[in-house]
């Protein structure tokens, strides 16, 4: 009696108890109907670990106390059993060894930003994915709103003119107070440049905000300025970053990335104007796209299954009806939806499309690297090189 | 090699290729990972069906033609294998009888509102919920938002002072031109009183709004004033309904429901005033709750794990932090997992708490009959009799 | 050495020292230019008067203690210095009885609204209306807005088809507790029936929210069926009031007017739906109007001068281009406006168009009292006789 | 029989028909019943200027061809009957010669902003304005909402806390077109250098948000680093704006103004973050201000007359009750009202007490041109220096 369709079996590396992202992404998995969880390592800590995968309905063989273990035994298991997918949700350092050994292993992986902790480590990364026959998806979540793919494809179809301004920001206030002091696990790790990285606050949530402008404008970033800032004594990385930048096809723009946005939740933001129109997308309403346009009334184009000024990549992006709010977990299911294709082979190649791929990590690590270099020098622009 | 904390095994009654409401329940009962989808009897046309169950991942021997079938031979089933929940999302006319011979059966059954056809029908289904041993819910999915749940344990503990004025209303407006002979089958079927009951546009979105007045306000409606209207040529049932109510400790209000508010989508809204303050919360932007209270400026709680004035039945309905939205299926996930908990018996009892059942069903039943009569005559008021 | 175009004259009966809606008046008609203040009778208190009358650059000599001689006193000047144009913000009950005695000297007379106390002594003044050679205008302040003629005018033009359902709403929260036992003037004397009338909110706001639905879906309300509450133990006049109502043209609706809606300012707000689309507008964002269509984005559009989508209505009401906000004070302006243009002789008649005359003054008056009968009565329906 | 309280005689330089700024200021001025108009030099076309004159009620032997002559003129009539004012609508670049020469002869002068072209034509203004006896006041015009000014008192007295950081926006979308081309005089003049200075978008509306940067956060800005653009051929001066910049109490911040956000109004908006808390206004919503502070709901302070929770400069700003809203020729009346006071004389000095003064018109110019040398260059940091 088995399943017509079987559903892509994963294993989790990290999301003990506590950990709201791991959480997320198993809901999100879990959303479509196309994943089942089979294992994981979650925590080093062998209670949280046992009590969490029995939470979530794993036999104890299966909840393993150390990623290779789990990697090397999953691995040793029948084909119809075994793990197909490696799941990354551990703070930084372990993103990019664990998804090199299990893409070496023959899994696919879907990792947390960032890819990896540096610029070479990500290198060798590129390097595994590229020699592997699997996929490797990077959980850029905003990038799976139906919104701002409608976003996107109106700037690509000319409806905004040629892009020339770009304001993206990120503002969040939780790290105003010193709460890694408080107790806040999240705020303690993200502080250790060597579990988090060189970037603060620039690579926590700047990257998303780089890698939204840039597949909202369809066009990179070439030239930065940058200003960093840390607001708590002790704090080791920057918890603020405001920039100008300029893009390869004309476009300028400011970004504005902070942590010390005191009572800011999460408002990501992005618009983008062109010679006919402009565009304002916000994460916190993510069922309108603000359009303006010459001699017209303002126009907000909201989502929902069968609004016929959906392009078809926004559309496919949608659950639910106009007016039934769908938000940050159904976003995320977005991009799993689209893994779970590629892996059933409706595609073929090392992307899957509408997935973050390698390519995007790569380019906000270098973000995270021209960024900290144009602050630490005199120089007004510091090009943002990266060759993919 | 079994799962430490099984799933709870469920069969679908009604959903083939298609219907929205079906997916919705699937995707929100697997966003928490609690309940595997084990059969279903997806649509009396074979081939609709097969395929439905095929694309779920279901066996065909568990791809049943027909609800009664499926009832019998999952009995028939290991007590380990068979199904534990029917989950009901056909039209109106069919959910009191699958949910009587399920219940019978040994069955709990999540349903789609209404309960049943008319006041008849459903208090013979209260008389089978009574005496069997099994849970029923109502996917009332408005009263699964937190934030809802926040604005009602304001009211309970005074923060308002005495309910005076309570303002629902819910304007659609899908059905603003003849969509039903344009082929929409939702429209259809919805206009046929043998299936749908004889409340219309009362009986579909009006008992939302009716419900969660009476949630929020935490007080019954007594009497009602209403006024209905019928916009197209040929339409059967109301396409509007606006009235004027008293409630049992002294507010009174006004309800609105309409599917011919051209343009809107699902703004359902409620304002509640006290003799200290007064509170409002929309569907459409859920994460907020608008507080009032004299001689203090406006303030808006936001949904958010975490978040300090949130009390405790609003906490637990979240998944997230500030300023990641949630929506619909968060709402409808919240009564699938209070179902869960009550199912694993964590309580016991005919009620899952939180989860609104045959009680909440019979009022909308009493609703929707005492509107109609009271439309239909020429006295002010009609007393909404209903003892539960 | 005169002024080329003299400024029209004016004398104010009521407002004194702290009624903030006679300042209001005074602000709005000073914001174009074309008035000035001459004399006044500002208060029964003298020393109140003639502070009042100073601190406005009048001269002692004008500044009456008593409105009956200030008509007059002034009737007796040189024509040339006289005042032209009598305003009148004094509480309720003198309303008619300076108009009528203004009016009869020669004078002009602008009046806050209600026009009379009574229907009996509406038609009387209406009578004295017509026999005179003078213009006679009521502040319904809210009809002066410029996005509310371009709401009326979209509807008239058939933007969004035959009118179905029209939503208007006035809640405010400031007599949510027992202001005028706390020393409230405004509040004290708007609870006397001798000064105020018959109605309390109903009057008050209540006529508001009627002349603005009958005004933008321009038909008239026929028939209704009222609810009136008083939540202050010993409060005389109603402080609640809620409608269902039927308009000519066969749209029917609901109307919400309050002044216990508990921390709500003043946001008077109209929605109107018609077969091809609806309109939204509210007091508190008036730049805005909100357009829904079917198969189209929603539309917001904005007022502004020079805003191509304008209607010339619209547009004339105008002072500033887009984004620079204009408001209560703008609206009123506009009625003023409009009375000095008719008073200047560019139209003739007894009416200024674009200011509400005496039979607003005579519908709203009917309004009040078929709310009142329909509440007190069994009956659903109440028909709103009144011919003007 | 002369007025008690005189009214303040004020002449308008420039200002001829089709000047909606000109407009505006009389508007502003009539509001609040402080200022007569009795001479004006509107226009250097006869025809405009006579025309001009006579709508506004103006003899023609008071309607002057020249804006010298109108100074000599009126020098030279009774004292209680010449001009006491001038207020300055022309072009920017005879701003500061139509200022000395008033000033000179004895007149306060109340300009539009910018106070001079360039640096030196300001520092001599300066010089003149110190050795007069008479008032200077600049038309910065948002710096006369009452929730700007609570905004700063919040700020002052420590409601937020240290201030960390400072976002100020002004996106306007009117020049995204070649509009000049087209006939847009208001355009065409503020491109020609030799008219409108050095900066274009900065200097026009860049300026507004960098005196509001200042004043809310309550510190001037010492560095920036900024980006220029134009965007259409053959546009002279820039007309897009983006800069980092450090203050001089530890903020920093961005300032983003341009011309070319496609759609885009009018909407001004600042954001104050400090350690405790932040704040957040926009002109568009001029009546709100959003405070938000650690484990509170978000607050939305409301304007309006008696409000508790308003500073008493906010509470002197405001003319109507809550929910009636005041905009932009309110906040320009406040700034004439600060400065009727202070012309009669209940304050002394060469500074009227909430208005505007030549200091802000130097930092203004100062910053235009400290923007423009950075832009220039290659180095990232520029001091802005100025020592008014």
């Amino acid at each position: 009696m088995n399943a017509a369709v079987p559903k892509i079996r994963m294993g989790f590396v990290g999301g003990g108890e506590g950990a709201f992202i791991a959480k997320a992404h198993r809901q999100a998995a879990g959303l479509d109907g196309r994943f089942e969880l089979v294992c994981g390592a979650f925590s080093r800590d062998a209670e949280n670990n046992q009590n969490t995968g029995a939470a979530l309905g794993l036999s104890a063989s299966r909840c393993y106390s150390d990623w290779r273990q789990m990697i090397e035994s999953e691995r040793a298991l029948p084909a119809g059993q075994r793990m197909e997918l490696v799941v990354i949700v551990t703070p930084n350092h372990l993103h990019a060894p664990v998804a090199s050994q299990a893409l070496s292993a023959g899994f696919h992986v879907f990792s947390e930003k960032p890819a990896a902790l540096n610029l070479a480590e990500l290198l060798a990364l590129k390097d595994v994915v590229s020699r592997s026959n699997r996929l490797y998806g990077l959980a850029h979540t905003y990038l799976g709103y139906p919104m701002v793919w409608q976003a996107r494809e109106m700037v690509r179809s000319g409806v905004i003119g040629a892009v020339r301004k770009v304001i993206v920001e990120y503002p969040q206030g939780w790290l105003s107070q010193d709460v890694a002091a408080q107790g806040n696990k999240q705020a303690a790790w993200r502080d250790l440049p060597e579990q988090s990285g060189v970037g603060g606050c620039i690579g926590d949530i700047g990257t998303h905000a780089f890698s939204l402008a840039e597949f909202v404008a369809d066009q990179p970033i070439q030239h930065l300025c940058a200003m960093l800032g840390v607001h708590i004594e002790g704090r080791q990385l920057d918890d603020d970053a405001s920039m100008l930048f300029k893009m390869a096809d004309g476009a300028s723009g400011v970004l504005i990335a902070s942590q010390v946005c005191a009572g800011e939740e999460n408002p990501l933001k992005i618009r983008v104007y062109g010679d006919k129109g402009g565009l304002e997308w916000r994460q916190e309403e993510p069922a309108s796209l603000v359009h303006r346009a010459f001699d017209q009334p303002l126009r907000i184009l909201r989502s929902g299954v069968g609004q016929p000024w959906l392009c078809e990549a926004a559309s496919q992006r949608m659950r639910l009806p106009a007016g039934h709010p769908e938000g940050y977990l159904e976003a995320m299911a977005n991009l799993y939806g689209d893994f779970a294709s590629a892996i059933r082979g409706e595609v073929t190649g090392h992307d899957a499309p509408g997935v973050p791929g390698i390519n995007i990590g790569l380019r906000g690590m270098a973000f995270i690297e021209t960024v900290i270099a144009n602050h630490r020098g005199d120089s007004k622009w510091t090009e943002l090189v990266c060759t993919p």
